[in-house]
């Protein structure tokens, strides 16, 4: 292992990462290898490229902290997190499609009861979100936990305001038996995903928008079912055909009604214009650990 | 582009990197993209997989500071460095090969007299070391920059040293008008990677040690030449076939010759034992630059 070259190199490498005894990480590496030096190899990549490809990098890394995560931005710019959720969510028809996850997700969000307006303190247009949860058999999913989080009218989520001490505009709400869920909050509006940092300039080298269609996050959980990670997308909004990380489904897009002032069909009185959104939720079954006795 | 899944989603992506301006960038990303994909898909990679990549990237962003490098380290232990030299430095047979840059180059070293000891306060076994450049025509190449760093005899480099006020290892000297370089340092030892980091744990899990065999950096600049980064290794010294990051190349395995304490053959008195190099370095002609006119 002392002459290796650029035809030698690959394998060489492959050989040291073949003693361990983790076989899948072994799997992992032998893919990675290839990938990365085929790349390399393909393009011809130069020192001065290489350079600026480790500068880029390590910028990505430094400017995430506990409410920015820069990789994951580059995951989903670079359509590699929709890769891994479509390939991880083979679903049978019916189902709620999942899409990408984003980095304003926060660990610890606050528990609200049902009714809740979870926006607290956010200024912007009233929107009264409800639905239910069901299972691919069609049977009703009591007490399924609904953790959500959006942007607010500006395109901004909590974790991106400095000073601010609490959360606004995410929550974690607990269905009911029949697997009905509502809550209050306002309309989120697009947004351009942080693009003050290193992918934000890569996206403008490419001649890329960074903007993201008008959604809301949704983290449904409940036993017995896999876990879905979703959104729900406003009905002919701006950037639903050009999503600057690729999360769109159509079967995400819903509309968002728009109401006038007045009194509601609930007989409650508004002063201001509202939206309504009714969106259910279709769960697929876990599939059963495999019993290795 | 609304209905992106995992057969569609790689080439929804290449599309929408196609309209940058830059030819170089787009054929970049292209590959870029198609590989990280199609590792993504060849391996099947999970969710979890995912997330452990990403922390993994962001550990290693973190830790980077003005004195480590950690995506260099990364980029070393998985051959891509090697890779890049050599396809880059593809040079004619007798050119001195070059090697991995490693982290611990930084700028403005200081620049010492031909002749001078450039350990400044690091205990060791005193090692003189002298050698020609040369053009790989034969001519001697005169006043030749000369920047050299190197580990001390602990395996520590010194901007591994919390507190330093002052650099240790490492100079910058200026050959004479016949090519000829020689200055005093200690013998460095063999010394593994910084391996408390997100590379070292890597490693760790891949079962492969972080230990580089002993070696002396070097990067020789000339006017007309192609700049050579390169060590030169300690012949019959440890991990020569192992390396952690694949830098060795028969051709720069170099005696370090031991001498007894006692008179040099300059006549000069040595009170403990010490060691001498003698090691030429031949360049390569820069590649004249393409005319567009």
């Amino acid at each position: 292992m002392k002459n290796l070259d650029e035809r030698t190199i690959t394998q060489a490498v492959i050989e040291r990462n073949s003693s361990s005894g983790n076989e899948r990480l072994k799997d992992v590496m032998h893919s990675l290898v290839q990938h990365l030096h085929s790349f390399a190899r393909e393009i011809e990549l130069t020192e001065e490229e290489w350079e600026i490809g480790i500068k880029f990098l390590t910028d990505v890394g430094q400017i995430c902290s506990p409410t920015r995560q820069e990789f994951i931005l580059l995951s989903d710019t670079l359509g590699l997190s929709t890769l891994v959720i479509a390939q991880n969510h083979k679903k049978p028809v019916g189902c709620t499609e999942a899409t990408v996850f984003g980095p304003f997700h926060v660990q610890n969000a606050p528990r609200l009861p049902l009714g809740s307006n979870m926006s607290i303190g956010v200024k912007g247009t009233p929107w009264f979100v409800n639905g239910q949860v069901r299972g691919i058999d069609g049977k009703v999913i009591p007490y399924a936990e609904i953790e959500v989080w959006q942007a607010d009218d500006d395109g901004f989520y909590d974790v991106q305001k400095e000073g601010l001490n609490e959360y606004q505009g995410r929550a974690i709400f607990t269905a009911d038996q029949e697997g009905k869920y509502y809550f209050e909050t306002i309309v989120p509006e697009a947004y351009p995903i942080p693009h003050d940092g290193p992918v934000g300039k890569m996206l403008e080298a490419l001649n890329r928008h960074p903007w993201r269609p008008a959604h809301l996050h949704f983290m449904i959980s409940a036993p017995g079912y896999e876990r879905l990670v979703t959104h729900v997308f406003k009905e002919s909004g701006e950037y639903l055909d050009s999503d600057a990380v690729f999360g769109v489904r159509s079967s995400l897009i819903a509309e968002w009604t728009y109401h006038e002032n007045g009194t509601d069909q609930n007989g409650q009185f508004h002063a201001t214009p509202f939206y309504t959104l009714d969106f259910d939720f279709i769960l697929n079954h876990k599939k059963e650990a495999v019993r290795h006795d």
